[in-house]
Order: structure tokens, then C-alpha cells, then sequence
């Protein structure tokens, strides 16, 4: 593989089409979609590629509008009549979707997690959990916590990078950052983060206080196949950035079967695996981020500034939190 | 005034509808200006409000399209051949619109600075140089330099900031960044950045050889009477960000004319004056994006985090560099 440019990074993590750089092409892409709708809702949900839509297995608690492109989620009682509370479509979602799993209709399933994920609709309302597995089929906003564990060293700053379990079933092998979860239903970015940094890399809680809030990263993936199962699907994502400073005698550890060690790398290092698309997609865009915001990546040594800072921050197109 | 909240200060600078959130309420807007462009170019180069363009004298070297709402500048020689290259299509635009300001048609030409500011066309190319006060009425993308000077104190950070001149034309007595600046062509931004120091807040050059770039602030300012002259103007601007952590004994004083004098304040201090509208609008953006960027303001603490933080990073909708 030749080497990858930061812009050539960014565009791969946010691969969705702009409107406002293209608007045909926009729209043509659009075309490629059904709508994920909630009866009752008045918003776009998320973008289902047709393919998925049509393979969806229809019940009482669905309707596909093949001319408007919307696949609707309308939970039904077995009386047929419109079931309008949260734990009610919660429960008639956990069944279809489990249901769908067993009759291994979408490869993507065969991921299950057992982890429910918000989606929201307009005024921040909590509107539907979803078993995590299933988010990218409907194309679903998901919310995480990413965090860059450096030291400062007398060679300069080092990051630590773990290289994902050969197992896992996304990204097997590539490298990650420091700390990387996403973020249940219910959970809040900070205690999430405070969970993922004892289960995936051992640092103690107490370590873990230091850490700076610093935004967000959000951007619009289309998932290709390093990322198991269908391709295509659409992954746009929130994620809650964190730096932290660690002390050089705290080493973090696999704390769970994610990660397979941990390496303390210089930034050169980070940037020439990069460039050589060692990283996970996102992982890679949250480092630029992070480079862009310590001043590694300046106005003056990127030529391409401008375009991937704007690429950290897209301002996706359904309701959020 | 109400206390103004953290939202509010983000829409009031960046408040341009945008095109994900209501695509007829975006398209309703573009309805009300017509596009400037340079014959050419496929681009659009920014937006004019009609009244203005409709009063834009028309000469040989211009071309009003009704019907497409096209506004078009297409210099031309004595003898009506195209003027293609760069310094030429620069002198009849200068030339045409020290014509305008002596004739009184805009007012914000009163506000004359004799400053040239680039306009870029698409693949990062130099279009155009323009007059830094005729700017707003093309609507065109302007950049600039904003810093944030602050010292860890005992009491913990405090922020340096400046109050503007009253004999200012644009937000007079308003609060503002420690140290901003327009991005004159051919400058590079660290290097505005060292010129503006020096001159705004008597910063010497080894001091601010610590800046440390941290991204840009973008946003689609619609001008109201506080920026002077006429109101509705489009003012796209792209901000290269700055921090420096000063030594408690280096004080900014104002070098030229543009502040009354500093002032040392709190974050919370910083807080309240912008709550209460005291800072010029996008200095009060730029300060909300610092707090982000270093966990003052957090998911936990701001209900409203993922949207400010996106309003930070629009991708405007014309070419850059």
C-alpha cells in the first residue's frame, strides 16, 4: 500500500458525501437509501443501504414505503394497535432484532454484543434502544469516548497504541487509541470513559480523573470490509474526545481480551503508521485531530488544513443528544 | 439584556441556516442572494444580499443576471477583451471600488482599510484580491488569526481581554480576543499572528514564539447593526486558533489604537461578560470553543455540548485554501 496523505485519512473516516460540496452527488447518494423512521417521529433516523432494507423481514411492527423510501419501525400490540411507550417498543425491537439474528439474515448480527445503544429523535428525547450489533444496518448516530494516553518524555511526546485482538470481529490486528468504548444507553461520556480505561487498559480510576474533556469528533462513515460483515452500511458517529497525561511509570495493560499489548510510540512513529494505514480508520482521525489541536499539524506543515480540520466536526443530519 | 446561554452565543455568531437542519429554511435563505462570481470560475464566491447587488453601479466589467441571481465580475480592457490574468482582473476591481466608496453608494465602505484580502477558487488557486472593508458586501470567506492569551494562577486560569476602542467602527467598547487579526494575502497565519501581537498587545516576538495553533474556528456570520453600516451582510470567516500561556509578568498593552486597555479576568469572570453579551460575537464563539478544548465546559456540565461544539466547525460552502 502506498502512503496515505492526512487528507487521504480523513477522507477515509468521514466518507459521506457533502452537500455542500457537491450537491448532485449528495443526492445521488441519498438515492442509494432507505430512511430508518419511527412512526410517530418526524425525523430521518438513519440511512439503511436498499439492499439491507429489502432484506429486512416485514411483521405487524414494520412497513416498507418503497416509493417514499422509508422503512418504518411501527410497534404493533398482538390486538394490532400502536404501542406508544418507550419500554413497549424497546421490547418489541430486542425480539425482532434477536429473532432476525437467529435466522442469520444479515452477517453483521453474528457480532451480537448484548449492549443497548441510544437513538434519539428531535428535542433530545430517548427514543428507541437498539442492540449495539444492529446500529449500523439502520444507519443510526452511535456515541463513544475516544482518549489519547501521552507521556512527555525527554525525546518529546509518546502515545500509547494498542494493537487490536486478532479475534475481534472489526479491524482485527490494526492499531487503536489509547482508550476507546462506546457509549450505552443511560451512560454519560465521562463514566463511560472512567469503565473503558480499567476494562481495556487497566489505568485505575484515580488516574483516570486527569483526563481533559477537549469536544467532540464527529464525522459519517461508509463501512468497508475491514470492518466485518455487509459493507456499505452507514456508521455516522459522536464521539467524546479526552487527552490524558500520564505519569511514565503508569503502563497501560490489556484488561480484557480487546486489546493484544500496548505500544509507547513517538509521534513520528504514530504518523508513519498512519500514513501506512496501520490504524483503524476513526482511530487515525482522532489522532490528526489530537495532532492538529497539540500544533504537530500547523497552517504552515499541511497543506491540506483547513479541509481535514473541517472534517473532525461534520454536523450530521439527524437529531442528537 | 437576558443572560444569553452557551447556544445562543454559538447561533448568534454562526447563524446562516444550514442545510442539514431545514432544507427549506436554508433554501428560503439562499432565495434572498445572489451569488458572486468571477467570470471563469464554476464557483461560488460568497453570497450578496440583494439590495446590495441591486445597487452595485453596473459597468462594462460587471454583468447583473436576474434571472439566476448572479452578480459576476468580468474584467475587461478599454477595448472590451477579457482580462484574464491575475494582477489585471486585481486593478480594475481595486480601481472599481475606490470608485464606489467615492461615491457614497455602501456604507461599510466608509470603514475604508486599504488591505487586500484573497478570495480562492476552487484547487486552493488565488482568484481575486479585495479591499478588506468591501469584504462583507460579496459575502465572501475571510480568515484571520484569534488567540487566546492566558496564566495559570494560584487562583487558577485567567484570560487576557482586551476592551475595543470607541472610536472602532465595527463593535466599538466591545470585549474581544487577546490578540486578532486579518489574514492579509500572501501572509501565512503564524506569521499574522506575530505581526498582530506585536502591534495589538506590544507582545514581543520570543513570547509568542510559544503560540501553540490549535485548529480554526469556521463559521457564516449574518452581520447586525453592531458590525456598522448596512445589516444582513454575509460574512463567512475562517479563524486559524491560537493559545499561549503568558508568564504572569508579561501584560499586554495595547500597541496601536484598536484596544482601550486589558484586563486579567477569571473564567468565571470571562463566563459572565459573555453571558451578558459584552464580548464582540465571534470573540465570545472562539471563547466557548477554548473552554471545550480544555474541559471547562463538558458533556456533563453543558446540556447543549454536541451542538455548540459543531457549530464550531461549519463547512462552509465556498472554496478555500
Amino acid at each position: 500500500m502506498g502512503q496515505l496523505s492526512n487528507l487521504d485519512i480523513a477522507n477515509e473516516c468521514d466518507n459521506f458525501p457533502y452537500y455542500t460540496d457537491d450537491e448532485d452527488l449528495y443526492k445521488a447518494a441519498l438515492k442509494d437509501y432507505y430512511q430508518f423512521r419511527v412512526e410517530g417521529c418526524e425525523s430521518c433516523l438513519g440511512y439503511i443501504t436498499s439492499s439491507v432494507a429489502t432484506k429486512m423481514p416485514l411483521t405487524k411492527d414494520w412497513n416498507l414505503d418503497q416509493n417514499k423510501k422509508h422503512l418504518t419501525f411501527q410497534p404493533r400490540t398482538h390486538h394490532g394497535e400502536p404501542v406508544k411507550d418507550f419500554e413497549g417498543r424497546n421490547k418489541i425491537l430486542a425480539e425482532y432484532l434477536q429473532d432476525v439474528r437467529e435466522k442469520k439474515v444479515f452477517r453483521v448480527l453474528n457480532g451480537w454484543r448484548n449492549e443497548l445503544y441510544p437513538i434519539y429523535g428531535p428535542n433530545k428525547t430517548l427514543l428507541l434502544n437498539m442492540e449495539r450489533s444492529a446500529t449500523p444496518l439502520f444507519g443510526v448516530v452511535t456515541y463513544g469516548v475516544h482518549m489519547t494516553g501521552y507521556v512527555k518524555t525527554p525525546e518529546g511526546m509518546k502515545i500509547w497504541a494498542p494493537r487490536r485482538a486478532l479475534t475481534k470481529q472489526t479491524y482485527p490486528g490494526m492499531m487503536d487509541n489509547t482508550v476507546a468504548g462506546g457509549l450505552s444507553t443511560g451512560e454519560m461520556p465521562f463514566e463511560c470513559l472512567v469503565r473503558e480505561c480499567e476494562e481495556e487498559a487497566s489505568l485505575p480510576a484515580d488516574v483516570v480523573q486527569s483526563a481533559q474533556a477537549c469536544g467532540t469528533l464527529t464525522y459519517f462513515h461508509v463501512r468497508d470490509a475491514r470492518a466485518g460483515g455487509e459493507t456499505g452500511l452507514c456508521q455516522p458517529e459522536c464521539q467524546y474526545i479526552y487527552d490524558l497525561e500520564l505519569p511514565a511509570d503508569v503502563i497501560p495493560k490489556p484488561g480484557d481480551d480487546e486489546a493484544i499489548d500496548f505500544q509507547l510510540l513517538t509521534v513520528d512513529e504514530v504518523r508513519e503508521a498512519i500514513a501506512n494505514g496501520k490504524f483503524k480508520p476513526n482511530c487515525a482521525h482522532l489522532l490528526l485531530e489530537f495532532f492538529v489541536r497539540h500544533g504537530i499539524l500547523t497552517a504552515e506543515n499541511e497543506p491540506h488544513y483547513i479541509d481535514i480540520v473541517s472534517k473532525f466536526h461534520r454536523k450530521l443530519e439527524f437529531p442528537m443528544p
